[in-house]
């Protein structure tokens, strides 16, 4: 089990990572809760749940299902979702466990920040997406018809409990859309993560919970390292947008549909990196490290038919754009990016293209 | 104009009250917002829009609407209000003003602190009751059809800016729904405010600005002094719930029509006032001073129909119960309360029904 502590302006929280990590559950059964509920989705409360009751031994636990998949992530949802509480006597001493998927974090995250004004709640993600990444730094939200995550707080979680046994059912996609995230990670801070992928990168699988582990936990650490830092994002947090430019951009184009948040990572980081080299801030070995890491991966859905015109329309809506001005997440080198402003739209257009024709392992 | 200083644990912010406290918006104009927004209601933008257009000098800002009462402060009119704003491109370094009463503060409130995960706001109340009390402490809510305020946050303005020129368009109900709340305070707090009340409480209208302007700021301090030593009301906030206990099920019981939240307040004053006395906590004398501040306010609409058992069932669900278990904000005295568990409801029930039959000024 690896253990981090997360030491933000707004909190501080543990992070539990390893098998058996749901256990510490039952440190809360003193604490006083008035009542806990579950929030979760039913696709891997089947697969779970008992075993996770039992582990956490939360057996008094009321247990709300949100539909799965990103539509749940609404505004409508978190009404939803608050007047199930309410109906259910959930008061200002209750505690909502998230166990689930990105979706269930953000989601059940921005319930318990504004159920009363907020009420305790603690993160079981059960997605790599969401062990490595989402889970950590107490950032949740919902979409709106005009644009993802447009809505929600900062609130950090009582705690983070990421048990890598529950990855062993995430269907292969799924799997390979949160290693773009450690990925991600591993571009941005280098050093050990970087050489656990280096070794481990192709014989990564859900069920390999060896090799896992170590990741899990280098993979987390970065992302709590920067968190710590900067819990508000003001400056140093702006690098965990490392290819989400690109990303979020792709994502908008194609309606949220074809891609997921991790495959438009994949292809945001291969866009930026191209952009990079293109503008001589990186060189081009640095730039075939980072291609190579996104390629291990595996095979990502073909992005031949999404437009420049289209993408580049929408980098400027990005959410981290203030008064429309993008701030790009550079990559230098493996292991350090700089942000830059000012760069032309045509530059990314560009950029979209070459990408477009890259030689890459493509989804049937 | 007065001045004081909001010192929470989320973030400091001045309170000024007075004559041409709207020009202090002129300071925000170097400040770097890259968009500015005011979120107000047509009645009240009729009335002083233009005056506050110039005497803020935001000759740029946008306006959103939203449509006038309670039925406003929902979860649907947060989702529109932030869909507007990002359809007119506001970012994170957008700047909302909260230009309006209750339903302003409460719903601009929640979409500020919610907008991107956090926009700056500032409170500029138009009502008396804002301007002595819900517009300072950062709470914000809106309605479930579960129950009332059951959804917002703790979420600190920029700065609170109270001009009682904007009174003198109130109607009268209005204000004088207002008074029950500045008489709350003075019961709580005694002190000069109570003084104050004491010599001026039957020659205040919304036209007398002199007697106003000492009145709003004695009345404000006695929130911002509870507010600065708990912001979460944790503790010692819970005492501005004097009164608000019964008025809530009061509100409640009536489907949130018959009576303002003024008026309810100052019907669960009388009421706690009565319970109070019954159990013990309360003098005769000191009962009769607060039932006298409470009548000299004006005539109240009649709770003849509102039946015991109906308010009684309505107690326990208030927001601040834990656990089922009402914490009821006792007087003492006037200027003195304590919390107390444990009343049965037969009490509270009787102490209703005593209320139901006090001889007192009421509306036609």
């Amino acid at each position: 089990m690896q253990r981090f502590q997360v030491t933000a302006k707004s909190g501080n929280y543990p992070i539990l990572i390893g098998r058996g990590a749901w256990r510490e559950l039952r440190s809360l059964g003193s604490c006083g809760y008035s009542s806990i509920f579950f929030l979760t989705e039913k696709g891997i409360w089947r697969h779970w749940g008992e075993r996770f009751v039992r582990e956490s031994a939360l057996r008094d636990a009321r247990t709300i299902f949100v539909p799965a998949g990103e539509r749940s992530k609404s505004v409508a949802e978190m009404e939803r979702v608050a007047s199930k509480l309410a109906r259910a006597g959930a008061d200002r001493k209750s505690l909502l466990v998230l166990f689930g998927g990105g979706v269930i974090g953000d989601l059940g995250g921005f319930v318990a920040s504004t159920y009363m004004r907020g009420i305790d709640c603690v993160q079981v993600p059960t997605t790599l997406l969401g062990q490595v990444d989402s889970s950590i730094g107490g950032k949740n939200a919902v979409n709106l018809a005009a644009g993802k995550n447009l809505v929600g707080t900062f609130y950090p979680p009582r705690m983070v409990l990421a048990d890598p046994v529950v990855l062993s059912t995430l269907d292969p996609r799924n799997f390979r859309s949160g290693l773009y995230e450690v990925v991600k990670h591993a571009v941005l801070a280098g050093g050990p993560l970087l050489s656990l992928l280096d070794r481990h990168l192709d014989s990564l699988r859900p069920d390999n919970l060896r090799a896992l582990d170590a990741i899990l936990g280098s993979a987390a650490e970065v992302k709590v390292n920067v968190v710590n830092r900067d819990e508000r994002e003001a400056n140093l947090r702006q690098v965990l947008n490392l290819g989400h430019t690109f990303g979020h951009a792709l994502e908008a184009a194609t309606g949220y549909r074809r891609y997921s948040h991790g495959e438009s990572v994949g292809w945001g980081l291969l866009a930026i990196t191209v952009l990079a080299e293109r503008l001589g801030y990186l060189e081009a070995g640095e730039a075939g490290r980072i291609r190579d890491l996104v390629w291990r991966v595996g095979p990502l859905p073909s992005v031949r038919d999404v437009s420049a015109g289209a993408i580049v329309k929408l980098l400027p809506h990005d959410k981290k754009s203030v008064a429309g001005e993008i701030h790009w997440v550079i990559p230098e080198r493996v292991g350090k990016v700089r942000i830059v402003t000012g760069i032309p739209l045509a530059e990314a257009e560009s950029a979209w293209r070459d990408v477009q024709t890259l030689k890459i392992p493509l989804l049937a």
